[in-house]
């Protein structure tokens, strides 16, 4: 008797891979061939973490900090956390109100799973992080897209989310994501109070806090409502994205579902990680401020030389370290544009249809590298347009 | 205008805490109040990682191993399982099979999110974990219990379960544990070979691979049939509970799915953690042996302890660090009967209802602590079974 292995689930099938990992495997081909690849496609920033940080981490596992932790985080980086909420955006939030997670990603996911019944609806915006419809349907949601336009440096307009709100009965939340992958948006206090407003839930994506680069400090969603949750990091401002550590601020009624779900999904977050994350709390806020510095640099270095290049960029962008840069002239397949580019220039960006239909024909690029392979990309770049006869 | 928060699914309302979490709060609180508890409650080993895996993890985090990782694993850390699986079992799974996750309980939640399509049906054995109902309804699946018999040491019958995937129709597949959790329980090639006969999918969970006390070695699913995933990890044999790392191996055609999921949800695992694995595969086998060999004296003295207080233990547990010990001679409300040993005797044990109803009038006693502390928790166990005039 033969046995065949079951299908997997219908929810499984609809996960959709990184398109970034296929111009990633084909780049790392080429540079086992022997060519020469500039990286302006990945999302990480090539700074080390900061030296506090390792040496923490070093001593905790040093001094045996590798038992089970709490199963909402350690009380001591709880603690840190609030303190952080309120030096940083002169909020209270209670160190219970927050689950430390193995990352925002996953934290997201248990989100989603704690929140969704098949049917409901989650607006995003068009275009959006890649992974966030996956997270939505894989809990059978249905992400609702909120296409923003380039002319309006692609934030999401409060007015045409109430639209789409009236519009649809089964809203349960708004997924905002300020600074944004992979437009680089920041959205101001006056939007992000309006959004506030609207009613449904506001899953607030802070990810890239700490990394915006106008006068105006970051804000965070929970400045202006309670009936939000926050997605919080290290990764990202703090340059600690292997460490695999985030958090999650959930209203008080979500505290004990959430927390039993922590416990049988995720038991706990590694424990000297924990220790790390609190140290950079305390006190690599300075080595933060100084990679925002040189980010900025290299932030204007790009934009500039993608301009100079004849790309649209109509809208400076602000945060995060992305540029996602109009190329329609060039191409209008952005998949197909980035894969030209990588196999005749040695040039690696992400192919704006990643990000949904709102970024088909843009290019994300980015500034997380330092300024030397900014120059070295953009000249390749500038070869590549060239022969094309497309410089303008 | 004021807005309610929406309440969250009906799945995360189903989620249910993990007990034992009240029997380690309620003993905290008599410790903050200066009393002595000994604990036979946790399922955690209390023995360091092996120092030389500490070594490898202090030393990759100053060389700066702390950049995303593959999102499968690090391919050496895989070569290694693979290596791992070749010597100890003589099965030939390539790396790419494997799936490194931040634990097993994250690796088995994304595997049953990936597997069930809702009304499907889970067989688990009763008995169980007490996170596998609830990774099995987070995703509509439904747990289908067979109950084992204490006279049979709680081993899964083969021919009971073929009797209950004849009546059940939508059967996906079949969760073993051995070593198991709570009953301490270890199938025989025999038994596991005639499940793997049986026609649907068996999920193995391998957690307590390297702590079984008899001649025979550890046998994996993997030996039986390839229509089986494997659920691994370095918590409990490598004394790694606080490290967070597990892996799933699963069929050919799970794999680049399973990689999609784990791309979105997972991202990657911590970068020199998983180095510290690679190397407890590679070097720390002879600590794994030094601390089973311990383990097992420890084992001897509990059951033979628990025995001459009139517990029953019917059949001797050769598997993972517990002892599931039948009290109902005393009380067969296992909650209210730990709740009162640990009041009056100072003694924290897990109630067996936390594992199901099969294990109702039973408490689970973890033996990884101490010769020490289980003197002293046997003596406390004593006094209060004398003293409710229930000694032999």
């Amino acid at each position: 008797m033969t046995f065949k292995l079951p299908p997997l689930s219908e929810r499984a099938n609809r996960v959709t891979p990184f398109m970034v990992m296929e111009v990633m495997e084909k780049a790392r081909q080429l540079e086992s061939e022997g060519r020469s690849v500039i990286h302006m496609e990945v999302g990480e920033p090539d700074f080390p973490t900061p030296s506090v940080v390792v040496e923490t981490m070093v001593k905790a596992i040093q001094d045996g900090a590798y038992y089970y932790a709490h199963s909402q985080g350690t009380p001591l980086l709880r603690e840190a956390l609030s303190r952080h909420y309120k030096k940083h955006y002169g909020v209270s939030i209670p160190p219970h109100r927050f689950l430390v997670t193995p990352g925002t990603s996953v934290g997201l996911s248990l989100l989603f799973g704690a929140l969704l019944e098949p049917g409901d609806s989650v607006i995003l915006s068009n275009p959006y992080y890649a992974c966030y419809p996956n997270f939505v349907e894989f809990y059978g949601g249905k992400p609702l897209l909120s296409l923003v336009k380039e002319v309006d440096g692609f934030k999401l307009d409060p007015s045409a989310l109430k639209e789409l709100i009236a519009a649809n009965s089964k809203v349960k939340a708004i997924l905002i994501n300020s600074p944004a992958n992979p437009t680089g948006a920041v959205l101001e206090p006056k939007r992000l109070k309006a959004i506030a407003e609207l009613g449904p839930l506001v899953i607030s994506d802070e990810i890239y806090h700490g990394l915006s680069y106008q006068e105006e400090r970051d804000h965070t969603i929970l400045e202006y409502t309670d009936r939000a949750v926050v997605v919080g990091g290290f990764s990202k401002a703090y340059s600690m994205t292997g460490w695999r550590i985030g958090y999650l601020i959930v209203p008080e009624p979500y505290v004990r579902p959430l927390q039993s779900i922590c416990q049988n999904f995720v038991i706990s977050v590694n424990s000297a990680v924990q220790m790390a994350a609190e140290t950079a709390l305390e006190h690599a806020w300075p080595e933060v401020e100084r990679m925002r510095f040189l980010y900025d640099k290299r932030r204007k270095l790009m934009i500039n030389g993608l301009r100079s290049l004849g790309l649209g960029i109509l809208v400076e962008p602000f945060g995060a370290f992305y540029v996602l840069a109009n190329v329609s002239h060039v191409n209008g397949d952005s998949r197909a544009l980035a894969m030209e580019i990588l196999d005749k220039a040695g040039l690696a960006t992400t192919p704006g249809c990643e990000f949904g239909s709102g970024a088909e024909g843009f290019l994300r690029f980015s500034y997380a590298t330092s300024p030397e392979n900014i120059d070295e990309g953009l000249l390749r770049l500038k070869n590549f347009l060239a022969e094309k006869g497309k410089l303008p």
